[in-house]
């Protein structure tokens, strides 16, 4: 077993002893889950835990798959999903807003507008006598390390029997200047062994050079095209995104031609059989619903992954037995 | 026992066997919970599953007794009440957005101000390879077949020892043109022998054509009136509703007097005995408080009954053995 | 063991011996927490409940370490946090509401921005058939009941070993006006002997003649004060509270010079070497966050023991046998 788990603030923390264990605590999760026994047994798990979802950034699929992990494994959950519910919060700071969640429960699952406000919470458990374990579900537009580790695993898991991620290459599309899904899961590239990375997207959404600058030290192998065309027939994975417009200043996103960096069938039809198409979801128009009936097409397959791993993360963090 | 049950979409998928057995489940759970050890076994039934309660349209008694069943059963809930706490919804498509709670939960309770969408629900859960039963918790005007579900468990245990609703003479009296919950009975009622229905409404309130032609296929004998005082004696139940003002185009509730279409001490004198009043609540004036302390108001009993039946519902709907 | 215990409305159904029992109770629930089979006993404790937690004045901690409290006696909750969220509400009765959540739920806690309404929802329980129990976690600006409670607890263990709260000087700073957290605590005080009250307050939030008259009658010493200086010397305990401007009429906060009624470094210098400093939280400026790390601060650990005293109180309300 690897070192252990506490805070879960950026996805640079994942080394790949960690990365395959957490993979393989997602394939025990969910071998239990199938029988009524093995349920009973997730179930009272952690059933002695108390987590906070506090989600002050609107959500569907991080917090349901957060809550839903959470029922797998007995803990009970608190949530605040909007702040104005309570005038207290507004009222006091953020630290103490924070200290008192931990008062209350094990863990503190907090997804923010705000960047660095989870590394903040952390930095506050770390000097106080009743430290709880923080997880980033989002902190603005910087790192969403839960999501990052769900595409890992459903890249490894696409890749089974092929010798998982490594040497593979792998196409990122989309809005790569603001998407924080693709940045972090970047990061996390440099665990596995000649991977190949290429990034397809409009101009004025390329990747931001902080990522280049990282993947350039950890001697990651990147290319950037405008061209969906020339890239999709190399690929093993294509990762789509949508265009982040609620980060527009002036409207740009409207101004791109969206269709150049949108999949359709005619798309699938130059993508290698054995490729797979990923999507953190909710998608817009960049994916065509008829996609969906595509054995290629593994993004609702992922976004079941996401809900897993968050359950072997919990199940790392606590160190509960299976 | 039985066929199988599984999405939940409008009352007429439940015949007279199913009605039954639903009946008898519902008194197998409550008398199971009258104990400790019985209700840890309830409690166990079904701590394998995960519900997703989804009610854009607001809702007390209908949230809160399938919440409770839930937990009666052990179910984990996870719920979206105001569409808008997730921009994410806001975003992407209906289809998408069910599909997603379909990755999480094991069964999806819904309730819409729209029509038709818990059928179109369905409908894409049995395209999909992860299929969860879709319960419609009331879908716009139309149907509401779980409040159905526990009218029918209301006045068959009301009638305990007089032969259950066969050969009874029911009175439904209100806005029976928009009252879901009239409509969704009158559905049922052709699983039970010889039973009379009595409409009693304003004019301009009267029940709809397409239930009357219905009726008329099942051979189900009905009559209308205008006045209550002719039909109270002859009841066997009354059914009151509330006028359903939040339908009106230009105040058409306003100009009913309602007094004659509202129960208090005086017309309770006119109601036989043995007779039951039923409402499915929230009550308005056309229930004067001052009932609730006669015997024969059962609208309260018939509100925690509702709880009982749901519990009943997804005992049945995942073959759970209690 | 003292009486049994069903509603919980005003501070002043609270004993000595119930006070001391709940304290016990309290201590024996922490204990058995500690370690995974005692979790797991409490978790089963009360597992057959079902509690609703029907808060319409905004709250973070009442709600969350009531929330948690359940959760750690396995009781399943039901929420209403904006009375918004539901239509039906708006459109019927409190009574009805009220009768409503008592068909679903085996305890309703409520919390209120109106006077009275928790005992008004005890006396309807107490009318009808299914009987559950109301806790009053807060109704408008006279009591909270639960707040006294983990009060008590706080400075019962606080001065552990030095014969609890008997005998102390317990110092209540702040809006004394109406802030009802010292109003509950004071109708406590009776139950000690030899306590000496010192309200250290601004003259225009001096604490208000009901209160005097009852700690005269109960022949409880009190002094007050303007000049905090002058009283910390001589204090056990000084229970600090916020201005609360949400009742202002004309902004009569503002002209409060909030210096000389406020903690930090230097006034900690002038408290007693063994003196505690308490406060209900939220803080505003009255406490000064360098104070945090004084040994003497017990504020953090006050609110930690509101959800363990809640744990106490739900298991006396049940007769939960652990």
């Amino acid at each position: 077993m690897s070192s252990e788990l506490f805070h879960v603030i950026e996805p640079r923390v994942f080394k790949r002893e960690l990365l395959d264990e957490l993979c393989d605590i997602t394939d025990t999760a969910r071998a239990l889950a199938k029988t009524k026994e093995g349920a009973a047994k997730l179930h009272a798990s952690l059933a002695d835990k108390r987590a906070m979802l506090y989600f002050t950034q609107a959500s569907t699929r991080t917090f349901l798959s957060f809550n839903n992990a959470c029922h797998i494994l007995g803990i009970g959950t608190s949530e605040i999903r909007d702040p104005a519910i309570s005038s207290e919060i507004k009222g006091e700071s953020f630290d103490d807003s924070i200290r008192t969640f931990s008062s209350y429960v094990d863990v503190i699952i907090m997804r923010t507008p705000e960047r660095g406000l989870a590394s903040r919470a952390a930095a506050l458990m770390d000097e106080i006598p009743r430290r709880v374990p923080i997880v980033n579900a989002g902190s603005g537009p910087d790192q969403h390390p839960t999501q990052a580790l769900l595409d890992i695993y459903t890249l490894e898991r696409s890749f089974a029997g092929r010798g998982g991620i490594d040497g593979k290459t792998i196409g990122m599309m989309g809005d790569l200047r603001r998407g924080r899904t693709v940045r972090s899961l970047c990061y996390l590239m440099k665990n596995y062994h000649d991977v190949k990375l290429v990034f397809i997207s409009p101009p004025n959404f390329a990747i931001r050079n902080d990522i280049k600058k990282h993947l350039a030290q950890d001697k990651i192998n990147f290319t950037e095209t405008g061209t969906m065309d020339d890239a999709l027939g190399s690929l093993d994975a294509l990762y789509v995104t949508r265009m982040q417009s609620e980060w527009d200043v002036e409207g740009e996103s409207l101004k791109v031609n969206l269709g150049e960096f949108s999949i359709g069938p005619n798309e699938m039809q130059m993508l290698p059989q054995e490729a797979v198409v990923m999507h953190p979801l909710p998608r817009g128009p960049e994916i065509d619903p008829a996609v969906d009936s595509d054995p290629r097409a593994v993004y609702w397959r992922q976004e079941g992954n996401g809900m897993w791993m968050r359950v072997a993360l919990l199940i790392k963090i606590f160190g509960a037995e299976l």
